[in-house]
């Protein structure tokens, strides 16, 4: 059964015991989930309002990516279940002989670049998505503004989240052209990201006051 | 059929749809039950290790409250779905008449106070798990630290989350003494758990490099 297809109880449930997965990047691909599903649900209360008529094409638009970032995410959570399996393999292999520490330094490499890609995909995901609830800051429904606001939290806290499972991976790597190219994009859509998630959430409390 | 018993993907697809619920207060009630599951990983992966055994009592304690205050947000998930239709039904009372025009007043003030309860208890609960990860950071396993991160981060945004929508809901309500007394509250809360969410994160970003 994959995580995804538990209920949300059972799925916070096996968050909080002990099991590899879902762990800490689970958690993120699916709040992340959760927040792009909000610029979904803006969408949703303003196309065919006349008041939002001239944007219509333009949210039509933004909910398609909307739902293309949601479902990406929620796949994430169980891809990113299966890609930590070589990590945990390659930490069980042997190192009595020189030869041995040779094969298992290689294999533990490979194995974190794999566990690296999900959470980095997590930080463009929901570095993209926060961009869509950007635009609708100003032209999706008021009625539904504070839904931009809860929506660009949650993704900033995929965001941040993301990031967070890529240094752990990173740090472990030896290649250092590998490392220091994701560190400089994940850093630099972690800055722009966390900051257009502050204004766009600094004007939904403008508009609400 | 309850809103939280729905698998994640279910949950999601309901959140981007134009359904009144859920709406952007249950995903905030649901990512801070996910950020409390996080403490409570934390601790199932750090009781019972030597390293930490002077932790142990205190970590079974934490475990006990983690449980507590993640099983009280997921429950708020559908409440706030309930607590929502005195509210939508007050909006539909006709206000034909001066009398009519008192009554649905009256009771749009009333299910305003109602629909409050749920995003006031999510603030003061985020907030509440937010310290419990403040201790973990200190005395969780050193190998579980990130799950501390992206914990805070979940709550951080459910506190924001919660309180975005106290004030929906006390922009309307006219009783000056119950808006004053929830604002200073919340207020409050909100500053202090983001100010301890951000040092718990950078305590565990100072650890991870």
């Amino acid at each position: 059964m994959k995580l995804i297809d538990k209920s949300c109880t059972e799925f916070t449930h096996a968050l909080s015991s002990k099991a590899a997965v879902p762990g800490g990047g689970g958690a993120a691909a699916l709040v992340g989930g959760l927040g792009a599903a909000l610029a979904g649900m803006v969408c949703n209360l303003t196309i065919g309002k006349k008041k939002y008529a001239q944007y219509e094409e333009e949210l039509k638009e933004i909910l398609r990516k909307t739902e293309e970032l949601q479902d990406n995410l929620l796949k994430m959570v169980d891809e990113d279940a299966e890609n930590f399996l070589p990590l945990s393999k390659a930490y069980g292999l042997p190192k009595n002989t020189e030869e041995e520490k040779l094969e298992k330094a290689r294999v533990l490499e490979e194995a974190l670049k794999i566990a690296c890609e999900v959470p980095i995909k997590i930080v463009r995901t929901s570095y993209e998505a926060i961009k869509l609830h950007e635009a609708l800051v100003d032209k999706g429904s008021k009625l539904a503004v504070s839904d931009v606001g809860v929506g660009v939290q949650c993704l900033r806290a995929a965001l941040i989240s993301g990031q967070l499972n890529v240094i752990i991976n990173i740090s472990m790597i030896k290649d250092e052209e590998y490392v220091k190219r994701v560190k400089e994009e994940t850093d630099h859509l972690v800055a722009e990201g966390t900051k257009t998630a502050d204004e766009v959430y600094r004007k939904v409390e403008a508009i609400l006051s």
